[in-house]
């Protein structure tokens, strides 16, 4: 920590911090510059309160040197962490999420009914997916917009599984249903609107599947990576990152996708990092170049909303592609993938 | 609702939207204009889902001409809703949010130990402010941070009541918690992070008592007035709205503090707003001169933090006054709300 | 300057730093921490440059400690700069800006004509209106929008301050127009576009009258400031910074007016702010209560766009108010000013 | 264009309205409402000022349906333009950026001696650029860093060309400017600073060469394309489009490249589109991954800050790659080119 006095701090004042450094068991070396008093402190600052320190007199500016997460970071752990999804079989045989493969997971916004997603199920698996998407519970921004079947959904999603052997991402948005949901799931989405539902993230980390968490639109890389640590230090190392685009004041894209932000995380953290382009856009007929600038950035996942019946689609219908064009792309994706040497 | 086509759109595309409108018993108007189709929808426009007729072929795009709330508009509901506080005493009496006094939340980030809480509890109220704020559940950005202390911050904050009359306002972070909260608490309030955790909104529907909803630190107006009609809808029409900033670019201050949103939100709706000027700014010394912005622009309510020894606050320290300062600020306050015909 | 080098970063790294630091005759401070090395310079760090330094091996991050602008900030100039503008009578009468009385400017958007020009000016004079604000040279968005009257408007301009003895503000977009404008104008306007055309800043640098320096839709605060550097440090001391609202993702407003930057640039800098609420909310009907919000939060001016008739307004019409509200307003704005201390 | 009325309007406001639409030769077509009026005009509404419309008594919005721009949008000019750049040899061996081919620009931010741009030229050469780049004029946000070396810069940039046979790609930041930049470079840039710098823009749009147009860090599609529409309306139909990132609130990144701008002015416009990494991520370790994005987005060509010495850089070193790097990288964009049918 680097804690920066005001020009023309009292001198007593510069003995305050000093002292309460050196009374936090950590060493202060003061630096009197031309302009400034600096005071470095050695030794891991983490336990020291910046907010504290900023509080007090004649201190302009605190800035840390460490990051204030551990478990997630990279520094502490070099190697990629890989995440074996699902239940069934021996674990070479399972998808990977964080390997050389790409796993491609896509299926409709909302599961609407029994058959709907059975029948999108058996085209994404046809298309290469390996995973199938789906919402049972569904956060929207109006009260009176469709909220999902519940349980009902989870139970369709699991059927959809039993048909297809595709593995399940769904979203849980209550503390209260995670042990519903992990029942019928094998992983659990938090959405963007609840990266930083911190009892939310305390409950998955009791879980024993792995988590998908959405960025926060609103949300910095270290905030993103600290709702992970939340996750992990509750018990649960198996997070997936997944990028989806921020708020910014462009509004032909309903999000901008921030791509840059696989690159940057791939140095920050060892999670592995996947991309979904359909909410990150907003536009069906943007995806696809999104898929595969998402693949040649160096995702270790997409995540499309796909449809048999876009138009039909009871939410996020203009984001939606159907199963007929997800074919299509996938063959595209291939050679993206190859390029850059990885496989899907 | 407009429904844009795209130019050179096919017949059929166009008349297929003019069949889907019809089929739900709106009136469809088909504008052939010099360059392109236009439908306008006559009728409650909010029963056609925007998605679904957005993913149509050859649709270009869809505005919305009615507001997608009802409870929280001002347009069904002309006249200021005035939210009474407390349960004690004649409702003459009470604190009332909403109407000609603007009322004054002050205290602690966090509530630390009971001796803390009351002491400062008494120098708000000698200060003029009539509801006491302080966290016993807190949202913290990182795990290892103090996560406040439950249940038994609240008994403190009760405490705190019983020995001064000041009414208590603070925060619930799960769904779970909603009615051990309002066990102790007079105001119920949902933070910047939560305002889209509609699981929690919908448990507050249920609850008696008001609550004061913060503006997620990226929501729109509109965003922030669904949330309200998610509390509203649910059976609790006694929201209180609190502009606290939102995220831009700017890094000077944690937050923008977006003063327009009192007047803008004055036309747009009946319920009471506050104003957050402490996390607005993050900066002790910009909280005055934002309070007294905010009061000339036409707040109900200010929340301060306030705390005996800012500097051995253990949260965001940086941005808390003295009560002593308070006690000064305050006589500034009176002035200007009096300069806009209202009083403190 | 703080330099923080990576984790593990290699011996000769860490000393390639340290010489460069000393080869710039600076003093390097190595701290050998438990997990980083971190290398603080004594001296004046501006000389070292930033990019330079994060560009060497091993180097983390670079933290600077000094303010990179001298001439606009408070540090090294602590009394308030005051503006006087216009040349005729003596300067004990002449309208001064970032002293006691808080200036209004007000005027149309666009100069159309003589008689609509000089018939606002008798009306925004009536009001209490000290300047007169007007454009002749309109940087629009469009190529085909009505682009201004160009020297044309600025005589219509010199015409209405003959008539009214009103001071005239208008903008230069071009740095071979400055001579021109500065032949008829008062105060010289960088528009918010222009805030970093710095071909533009360092030719008004050499003009003899005030710039009123719009802040960038995008800028920080520091950045701004920066802006203000370019002015004085090519000749000339009066700036006047103007709050006119920053781009967020928050669209019912046109813009999102930053009344924060006030008290917070009152800190940094010694040159006078005034607010322009017009552009800030970009809706008539939000414009008097942010006047009267900025005048609370202490700025020493506001600029106003009014017009005889807003609705046969060229541009901005939308954000217009009519001389006649203007009036009312101003009656109001007296009363917030007494109640900070100022006088309208 | 859709005039949205207020709810309840007044039956002669109603009029008023309709009255205007049909002065200016415009057909309404009123639409009576359940719960409000909406007035539709069919004919080509960029005539109407949408201003002056939503200035009247009781309209509460105003949508526009038509896009501001002609010259730049593809609704009017299907096919994509392909810009040829320089002047030696015949038209078919010259470099064409919006073909096929995807162009690579490289070379320092500025161009500091004679030696160091003709060496790095050599350089960028062998590793497979076609265009150089390199900054004689820079707009520096602080008056006190290397604001470039002018002429003397142009020179050194027209002795590498002749040296290398590489065109030249650099930036003007002041109209009176615009002929001394086109006498020596092949492709005039306009910084972010300057995309709403109109004089700049008219100027440019009589210039014989190519602009290479920077998205301001504020600006929209829609604002983009407008500053286009300024140089084609100005006379100059060579126009790309450079896609450099915009600003949020993000800071791990310098600014957040918004890849998305690729697909979706693919659709908007018949403009080339280039994009960069540097400016765009801030980051030198970012910039390879992020021209693969790229290039798999479906951009036109890449612009690269490249130096033989980046740690020498006089600015913008720790987002420069090294020319060894540049050679390395430009293979796997070769593949990934490919990969999308494309090749560099």
């Amino acid at each position: 920590m680097i804690i920066v006095m005001k020009q023309g701090a009292k001198k007593e004042n510069i003995e305050l911090v000093i002292d309460l450094v050196a009374k936090n068991k950590l060493k202060p070396v003061p630096l009197y510059g031309t302009e400034r008093t600096v005071i470095a402190v050695i030794g891991d600052e983490r336990i020291l309160n910046k907010d504290t320190v900023e509080a007090m007199d004649d201190v302009d500016k605190v800035m840390e040197v460490l990051k204030p997460y551990k478990l997630a970071a990279r520094e502490y752990h070099p190697e990629n962490t890989i995440i074996i999804v699902g239940e069934d079989g021996n674990a070479a045989d399972r998808v990977k999420i964080g390997g050389k493969e790409i796993v491609v997971m896509a299926g409709p916004c909302a599961v609407e009914n029994k058959e709907q997603i059975i029948s999108i199920a058996k085209e994404v698996k046809k298309a290469g997916a390996k995973i199938l998407r789906g919402g049972a519970f569904k956060p929207r921004s109006a009260p009176y917009d469709f909220q999902g079947l519940g349980e009902q959904g989870l139970k369709y999603l699991a059927a959809a599984r039993e048909e297809t052997g595709l593995e399940i991402v769904t979203e849980v948005v209550d503390p209260r249903d995670v042990a519903l949901v992990e029942k019928y799931a094998d992983i659990l989405q938090v959405g963007t609107r609840n990266m930083q539902n911190y009892s939310l993230l305390k409950e998955l980390g009791k879980a024993k599947k792995p988590v998908l968490l959405k960025r926060g639109m609103w949300a910095t890389y270290k905030e993103w990576l600290l709702a992970a640590e939340y996750i992990i230090s509750s018990g649960n190392p198996n997070v997936i990152l997944c990028e989806r685009g921020i708020r910014t004041f462009e509004t032909h894209t309903r999000n901008t996708l921030d791509l840059a932000a696989v690159p940057a995380l791939k140095e920050l953290t060892h999670l592995p990092i996947v991309v979904d382009p359909s909410h990150g856009t907003g536009r069906r007929s943007l995806v696809s170049a999104m898929c595969k600038a998402a693949i040649a950035a160096g995702c270790d996942g997409l995540i499309i909303e796909s449809h048999t019946h876009p138009e039909k689609s009871v939410s996020d219908a203009e984001q939606t592609v159907s199963t007929e064009v997800l074919k299509q792309m996938m063959k595209e994706f291939k050679k993206v993938a190859e390029a850059v040497g990885r496989k899907i």
